[in-house]
């Protein structure tokens, strides 16, 4: 019997791993991928107190001090988590993998998101090479660059807005005729002379060989790019996320309408004694360390439930 | 005219000013003491990716960090913070040192707390050596030791208990012939053979050379170890924090029955573009990881304010 499952080990998960056992949680952390999503971030240079940092090497370094703290992780895919017979001030919950079985008192979800992706030639050849899916991480290393932009809501709109502040010239992709900005984010591309909204356009292929260095649209679109290839040096992916949340919905975590687990300040759901930290939540700013910081909450407030509500 | 000012340079100022400077915003960091309470800290293991490292070099860490995303950093007092006239959805505030004045379009206020201390001979000379005013982060150096919590509140009570797993023997030094602990820590307490209860009792002096070696009690308390000294390795305080949040309340930010400032999961407080963040704040589990969580958040909505409510 464990006091604190953890279900998923990125950066959410692995701080939450290091501060429950600290707390004297006896802890699992049941992970697909340890390190999370960060490990496939090129450089990270806004966790605070680190000027600069390969992805893998902070996830390496989360896993080691998750570790040093006595934590244990597996490496597994979890299938389902279910709730047990329990009286209501005393949750108990099981987590199922392929091939094993876990019974704890309490549950935290951080399982993330993944990047949605466009599926053509040349995108994950050149990941990390130019093609990127998150502006603010990686905007500043194209100063004075060319880059596009694909998507076609207002994420892409933002995204471009910010890049245009780094960048010599922002194109952005859009499939359709319309760009569905907020009004005001509409105006403000309008008003700015580095963007350029390329209507009825698709992208066919990624180009280059070490990097980016051009793509290809497609033919037929009606758009004015239409089969024709534009030279640039980076393409930014704004076409969304995807909450991996079926397991929550299935044990019944009330989620909003992007798919995203409802949690408050405490980290708690709906349930008592599952959490969620991280990515696959519904905080309005997600970055490594708030999902950090969603982490170490829940493992406070894990304690709590375990203790019976008692004890700090 | 500054688009954010951070008045507090502690872990959350720090953190906020790293990515306030990052988000383009023209931010300003005036701190009394560049570093904060955790340059206090002799060893923080607590920090997620970082498995040991003292207070101040921590602190210094966060400080290069933000200087080279090219923060300003001034060392000095805020003395007030004053709200101009401007339109509702355009807010502009006046901040004040003794010398000086900024008008910014943001603020954030990351004032932190001070511990509250006794004032006996030897609390000062010994503090990181042997006194301390976390359990939570100092508990793990007394494995095995003898120690004593400070206090006769919930929050001595809780103290207790958590040593209570780390140490050999915890005595609680309670001034009144009471503790007031929640019934369920009483409890707990009562059928923990670790803790020991000292009622009526008061500490007189800390004594020992580099290290804590003994206390002595005051004479006439009442208390059966009145006058007597007792040997241990640790003397924990417990005796309350002092949010530092006068210059909130004057600004008319709405404070909880405990003086901290109330936010919510943007860092907001009830005053468009004020924002707060870390220890001053109602947080119910205070961190250095959740404070810098709560700047990092701030800095990104205040950029919302900024851009009139527009990019990401």
């Amino acid at each position: 019997m464990y006091d604190f499952i953890i279900v998923g080990g990125g950066m959410s998960g692995l701080s939450a791993a290091m501060y429950g056992t600290r707390l004297g949680l006896k802890t699992l952390t049941i992970a697909e991928m340890p390190g999370g999503l960060i490990t496939t971030t090129h450089l990270v240079e806004n966790w605070p107190g680190i000027k600069s940092i390969s992805g893998p090497e902070l996830a390496n370094n989360m896993i080691e001090h998750a570790k040093a703290s006595g934590a244990e992780i597996k490496s597994a895919r979890v299938q389902s988590i279910e709730k047990l017979e329990s009286p209501d001030d005393c949750p108990r919950y099981k987590v199922k993998t392929a091939s094993e079985e876990f019974e704890c008192k309490t549950v935290m979800i951080s399982t993330g998101t993944k990047h949605r992706k466009l599926g053509i030639p040349g995108e994950k050849e050149l990941e990390n090479k130019g093609v990127s899916y998150c502006a603010l991480c990686d905007g500043g290393f194209f100063r004075d660059k060319i880059v596009a932009v694909v998507g076609g809501g207002d994420s892409a709109a933002k995204e471009a807005i910010f890049l245009s502040e780094h960048c010599k010239k922002v194109y952005i992709v859009v499939r359709r005729d319309v760009l569905r900005a907020e009004p005001i984010n509409a105006e403000r591309i309008a008003q700015n002379d580095k963007i350029e909204i390329l209507y009825k356009t698709e992208l066919e292929e990624i180009l280059g060989t070490d990097k980016v260095e051009k793509v290809r649209f497609q033919e037929g679109t009606g758009g004015e790019m239409a089969g024709q290839e534009l030279e640039l040096d980076g393409v930014f992916m704004a076409i969304g996320h995807i909450a991996q949340t079926d397991i929550a919905k299935e044990l019944g975590v009330e989620l909003n309408e992007k798919g995203e687990i409802k949690i408050n300040r405490r980290s708690e759901t709906n349930l008592k004694g599952v959490f969620a930290a991280g990515d696959c939540c519904d905080t309005g700013f997600k970055q490594a360390i708030t999902g950090s910081a969603e982490g170490v909450t829940a493992s406070y407030y894990a304690y709590h439930v375990c203790q019976s509500g008692a004890a700090f």
